[in-house]
């Protein structure tokens, strides 16, 4: 057993938390508001920026242009990267899961097209999966449909959470396309240029008040050739499955690197202000807070290496992954909300990076699944007997 | 004892719910948008349909030209009222607090000139009180200062958190007059008009993303005449405590409004929504968030209109308003949170006002004082003995 | 509205409390000793002083030979009584809900032989509903069944915590007597003496070390007279449900009273003890602990006096008592776990009364259905749209 | 990095497993009784079971006799010991720190006269730090004192908490030595026989009920030879924190045992039992129970081996160590808590293990300093910098 960082990934975790503070940090303001002439331009020199500091698309295969980072090393890393809401695109790391399904899953004719750009930066993927009047905790009810006719998808049915719609070259489409067939075995992924007739952006959805770039489309007969499908017909979440589960571990180790950006401004604050003549790091309920907040930090950052370990090895780990799915949305939560309450009132102000960080986080127990749907498949695993010591 | 609703509020509890409901629900959106120029004309419109209806300024006393409702009357009309975040305003008792301090402690020529528009909503309060150097949970430390100079006050300083400054007619400042004397005696309030040279808005600063009309504002060698000082020199925390208890029972009452929409929307949700073959509202974990939401409303109400009875009665209820503070801060972000769980990610988008409401809860454990400062001044009351059974 | 203490229950309850302090808690550890020989004629004195300080059987109609307290008075002396464990039998209040239902349903004879001993504490009674092989949390599973056979009843089956078994008189089976019935309705109630043939006490089963006389008894073609079936046949349940809502009110009523001795303890000894410089009192978590078990003790008072009040006008208030029962359980474990650790490791010997009250809290969530069981029925309540403000 | 058991400790922990179950769970309740004449012997039965299996003394260095496991392969074997509270004497953990205290720091005498039975299981140690009358978060307050006279130590004091008091050959008493000393330099430890004159038990100290051989003792005028003193004086607290960190551990790990075997009872149960129409295993309330219980044991598994680590490679893990403390009696607490509830009226009688495994976790919340004063200290420690990822 070991549970130290490895050695040779530190001095990489340093360089990438450098860039994040030195050149990420002071335009998150900016970046924010997207509709800003200024803010696209800073993005993309932030890019520029990666690339020419080696930073750029680290985790991505080296066969497809990126850096080759092995998983766990990659895992490490996505924790600094976790810090800024905006380190994702900046250092090129959005586009991983896309452009591997791509990969494994499109026709050469779409791989030829979009997978380099995609590595690169120049386009932007979308992906779309829930619907506005459908559980998304239970996605075999999904609606959007396709049909083969004349050599061609048609797609009608509406989406929405498909994230970066308006700047993305494509979406890619679960959709319901083996009509006689029940459950997950009635769905295939198919990929549609965002310029293709009938796919139709209705409205941004902002997600308690932060616009981060969700968007409900509407698929009016869009036809796209029958190559778009993904993989075979029948399998889209099986190509789905295989995106979740380092998905999850990924998104697990950014939310940890939310938490210490939060921690650490916690400390900060608690030092530097005053009531009642001593600082507020003295009174026992900032230091239970305190306490608390890297109690569950620590927790949770152990939970989530064991479960990537374990995915590294090849053992699906889903008791570890349902685990970390709800217990690492509670401690992004927690770690903010007592953030924002030694801050005071500034907390909830603009002034701190806390007011978006507090309302991103609380999609973390919605999205991808409701907290309660995993703990209740978790739960019957360990009913099963799996993953006893 | 006897805790039943009195038979005589019930019709006009039932007539602000069905106004809000009606008038008030419908054009929420639109109220949010604070720069849409449709907005203000709506919200005048509210004013107007309130007046007619004759449910303007119901807890206004009626010798200041208000409905002159008793105080538990109207505790109990602010529960409704709470429903809507724009309801107070609408209805006219956004005003009363500041309506009362003017009428007590004002000069004459101060109380001629803006009492009368202050009730029939002609022109707007706002008060200042926090700012951004100081803990608030210590308003000893602070800084801005007024001195008598030739007959006028000169007041210098920053505040913060001044709710509705843009469109008010003036500003009471709280302002340390007395400069050899420690702790609150050393503080006055003060009337500055908006207009007043020096009196300078340096920005809106919205809460977790809601444009609540928060304005921090400079006072720059601001002029004013004696006469505007409110009471007598020292008196700013003696006044200010006086409009604490009532207001801390009226915002109470409101968070009850306001949890109990949430948790409307959530039962509706329940039923509505299908997942797994079977409606939410079957799933144990839902309804267990709905016992858990019941119990803390119910708590909740009793413990206010606890509170506000004895404070009827004359007594100070310190330990009682202290409780609910906390108590109602918290069930109120529960019975939000839960009924955003309930409806998944569309309870994160603009789509129902769960998504402003959950914003505005989190303020709820900050402001008039953070939650673990009241814990503290509670159990010191409680050792001493004071409020046993 | 008016939540204040009747004045004309005040000196009742200062007399009930005076008795308690000074007569019962001096012999509670003897009275804990069920074995030793001085514990039985202990109790027996107490009986006797109650008596002549006529506080005995407060609560008992006046036709049967008690005190006749209206409802809401007797709610209120309940508090007090539940201070301590041993204050009920030494007050009479043990068997006001036994003999209630002996007065309503049993046949003259056993009326005539057992009501008015039952009244003045010569003999005692008890109640047998719950097995070990069945869910308590749904007892139509119940499977201890009596037959009629040449006009006597013989019933076959095991019960558990049947309370008293050991003193009492006779015991009162839930039998299932009704083979094809479904439900509830296939369950009658029947007196069997405890000295009938094949009644046999198998063993006491101390819960959580503490022995309450709760005992494992056997029935074994145990005959008594058909005239011992109380009410109707198949009424059982009936019968059950009255004596469960007024129950749970006076339970929820003695656990304020173990709850507000516990805190008093806690502040007592926070008050008293110094480390690292100064009292318990003056540390923040400590304070934190008490102003959350204040805070739970009033609003579970405030939900159980509305239960009640309720209750008392004719509304079966399963809402109200359904939330009393999880939450009142809950503030009652925490108050006295908080309590315990203001103590320290001497709140876990039996130097305090702390201990004993620690572990008879713990069944509060489990017996007369778990906490699990109330929370759905409350909730399918609510989602009927009962119980809307 | 690498989080998994290693192979070569599997067999070790499987053996050790198997012991517990087939030999000391059958006789756990005869032990329990320490009173009963067969209790002692079935002890004794199995110290000598456990010799003849290669399973005695695992952890203590072979030096000493014992069987020289590496610290984390002996901290991995401790896991398996805590299933049983009775284990540790069964198997010769029991005596670990004392005897490694005996050879480091007594004199020649003692450590020829005690350290070989104590290893063997001949004699019993035992150690008193705490004192009725003294905070025990705060042990610079202690009062027993020793003053050296004529050659020979006379210490007068009163301590408790004393375990295995009753059965020990000596006692090590932490005495304040240094009179004019502040602070933790002013205590040394003495090693105590304990049929010395003077040296009195008391009473036992049940806790919660359970008689875990708790006892207070006095000490009137005892009197040792000087030699008695264990290392130098004034060092008694040094000593003593040589014991804490690893003790820390080994208890933690003993903890996360307890709490699995909790988990296991819960699980069956849970399929075992039927209400409603389908076993409780299917109700989501339970189901969430197993979830939350499966997150806490692994997420303060990985705290306590991380921290094991760092010990291990001679880190002092002081906030890792103060972490698990309190993180780890939470989740014992919750697990058998929830255990409990699972079992319903069953889980608080005798029947299964879990009403002396509830008793004895609320212990670990206080006994060797409160979680409160660890949360502070850690809390300190955080606020200075330390233990940054």
């Amino acid at each position: 057993m070991n549970f130290d960082m490895p050695e040779h990934i530190k001095p990489l975790r340093k360089q990438v938390r450098a860039f994040i503070e030195e050149r990420v940090y002071p335009v998150e303001n900016l970046l924010d508001e997207r509709d800003h002439p200024d803010s696209r331009p800073a993005l993309k020199r932030l890019m520029q920026e990666a690339k020419d500091a080696g930073l750029w698309a680290l985790g991505h295969p080296k066969e497809i242009g990126g850096g080759g980072l092995p998983f766990m090393d990659y895992v490490l890393v996505n924790e600094i990267v976790g810090r800024s809401e905006h380190a994702m695109i900046a250092l090129g790391t959005h586009s991983l899961q896309d452009s591997i399904m791509l990969n494994l899953y499109a026709s050469p004719q779409w791989r030829d097209r979009y997978l380099r750009p995609l590595v690169d930066g120049d386009v932007f993927p979308s992906f779309a999966m829930t619907e506005p009047d459908v559980a998304s905790s239970d996605p075999t009810q999904l609606k959007t449909h396709a049909e083969l006719n004349g050599g061609e998808w048609v797609i009608n049915g509406r989406k929405w959470f498909t994230t970066g719609a308006a700047m993305a070259a494509y979406t890619t489409v679960m959709c319901r396309t083996e009509p006689g067939v029940e459950g997950h075995r009635a769905f295939s992924m198919i990929i549609v240029p965002t310029d293709t007739p009938g796919y139709k952006i209705l409205r941004e959805t902002p997600m308690l008040g932060v616009s981060g770039g969700h968007y409900e489309v509407d698929y009016d007969n869009v036809r796209v050739p029958a190559e778009n499908l993904l993989g075979d017909r029948g399998e889209g979440f099986v190509i789905a499955q295989r995106r979740l589960g380092p998905g999850r571990i990924f998104h697990c180790m950014r939310w940890l690197g939310q938490a210490q950006r939060a921690f650490e401004l916690m400390c900060a604050r608690a030092k530097d202000r005053v009531a009642f003549g001593s600082p507020l790091a003295e009174k026992q309920s900032i230091q239970n807070m305190i306490f608390e907040t890297a109690a569950e930090i620590r927790a949770t950052r152990l939970l989530t290496l064991d479960a990537a370990h374990k995915l590294d090895k090849g053992d699906p780990a889903r008791i570890e992954i349902g685990i970390i799915k709800v217990v690492g949305a509670r401690m992004l939560h927690n770690a903010i909300d007592r953030a924002i309450q030694v801050h005071g009132a500034k907390g909830l102000t603009d002034d701190t990076p806390l007011s978006r960080m507090y309302r991103n986080a609380r999609a973390g127990r919605v999205y991808d699944g409701p907290d309660e749907v995993h703990q209740v498949s978790v739960a019957k695993l360990l009913l099963k007997g799996e993953g006893a010591v």
